[in-house]
């Protein structure tokens, strides 16, 4: 049930630096392939795999869809109890072993069920969509994880309403995404709001209608209706600091994976209205650069100064 | 914009108790005539008033309507900006008096906009709701709170669809009108959830399919979607134990205030469905007694023993 795909494009998401610089025992798993996000072909075909072939252009999806468990027959849900997001898990579900080892034979440990920072790598079948060949495989590349998250929460998890009023907290990839999906749904006013207001011309450029700088203000919150969606991971374990008469005036707070795409079922046509210019990638993609230089992308994330790095294999 | 009130019936709701024995500074404010849930005959209207008359049948509600914030124009919440839920507020809102005083003069303070533990209680207009005079009103008095509460978190906040499966927690009254509330919506299955099994023989008089005591079980976590109310006050300051990523689940957690029901405008539809016998009303009524014997229906209340007793003035 498991295919090998030959990496073309991968880029890098704050979640690989979280959990590589992770100091968490659970996390502390090397050596390891990190990457979640890329595109790529199907190279080779396991037994069992069916509606792949060899040459099939495919994004990986770190959210599977097995497409037969209690979860993925269910419509209000996206997760699939087959693999579940695990950030410690570290080794392939069918055999507990590693597709990837050292020269030695040693092995070298999985990420997220995609590990894509490598020319080749070897993922089940419930983790791979495939992409119109029409498609651009660097823009689609950006499907895998970031984009999807941050417009599929806007269309999916709250499933904005034209004409609403839209903050998208933090500019990076994931709240510029939140922007876009916010842009396409014609919400009427897209507030972004980031720390460093370096980041207001990025986000006008994409569609915000007004900056927030929250270390300017003292701003009152919206009291009797208003939704919060969590994205992200959040390793740290601080709890949410919300006691409980702070639900009762209507605003909600929810969180999703994977902007609550079906990854094998909906990314097809989510990656449609990309290659039709309703959602525009171009923007997200800030830099390029040959894989060999990986070490300075991830600089370039942790200072702050890409949204993403398409690494060309 | 005020009327006063002949109170008729009244009966005990946990927060009368919560507040009344509330070591809490801020709810140190005695005398006070507690009581909220009531129903009763206009004596006397104020000038402004228009909607209601002398010898109209009405149930008190602590959560406002105006009719005319922003908030009463908007779908989406039952919040009302004139007076707010707000267990330290002690006076009446136009001009900051009471309309209580003892014999010597002095204050007698409110409590929730109704203070209806009394013969005669003064609220603002937009704190009341004409009840139609076919309806028993010894049995409206429990649409002022707790009923309206359970059935509306149900019918509003969760909009139960038919055939769903519905846990109550806590079968006292609020506990026992969200069954009440699922069993009209056609809930496939209703499980009754509480720390005292003696409890069991009422849920299933009401409509309890399965009964769990969580002292008894080691029970697994629904994972994937379901979404938790959080219904009446909670006076401790602990905070949720909630991790951010326990919502990436896709379980939610909302809460909502009088079971989301605009009062004046959705309170006598409601009303009118108890009145046909939909939503059935006799069970909640454990005890009556005359009004001398609040005591003793305040100890049978906090010894476990009833739902409501229904006071007679």
């Amino acid at each position: 049930m498991e295919l090998r795909i030959r990496v073309l494009f991968t880029s890098i998401c704050q979640t690989d630096l979280t959990y590589w610089r992770s100091q968490d025992e659970a996390h502390r798993i090397f050596p390891r392939i990190f990457g979640h996000e890329a595109s790529g072909v199907v190279e080779s075909v396991g037994e069992g795999v069916s509606g792949l072939e060899i040459g099939d252009h495919v994004v990986p999806i770190f959210n599977d869809e097995c497409g037969k468990c209690v979860y993925c027959n269910s419509s209000m849900t996206n997760l699939c109890e087959k693999f579940r997001v695990d950030t410690t898990k570290s080794t392939m579900a069918s055999d507990g072993k590693c597709r990837f080892s050292t020269e030695e034979g040693k092995p070298i440990f999985h990420f997220l069920n995609t590990s894509t920072f490598s020319e080749y790598t070897v993922v089940d079948s419930a983790c791979v969509v495939k992409i119109d060949h029409e498609a651009s495989l660097k823009k689609m590349s950006l499907l895998s994880c970031g984009v999807s998250t941050g417009v599929g929460a806007v269309w999916n998890t709250a499933d904005l309403e034209e004409g609403s009023t839209v903050a998208g907290f933090d500019l990076g990839a994931v709240g510029l995404a939140v922007v876009e999906g916010a842009r396409v749904r014609g919400a009427s006013r897209i507030i972004g709001v980031d720390i460093n207001s370096d980041k207001q011309i990025r986000g006008e450029a994409i569609g915000i209608t007004d900056f927030i700088n929250p270390k300017d203000l003292d701003m009152p919150v919206h009291q009797g209706w208003g939704l919060t969606v969590l994205l992200g991971v959040h390793p740290s374990p601080r709890l949410l600091p919300l006691h409980p008469m702070e639900l009762f005036d209507g605003r909600r707070i929810v969180a999703s994976v994977f902007g609550d795409f079906k990854g094998k079922s909906q990314l097809p046509q989510f990656a449609y209205h990309c290659t039709k210019g309703v959602v525009k990638l171009e923007e997200f993609i800030t830099h390029e650069m040959p894989f060999s230089k990986i070490n300075d992308a991830m600089q370039l994330l942790l200072d702050g100064k890409s949204l993403r790095c398409v690494l060309h294999l």
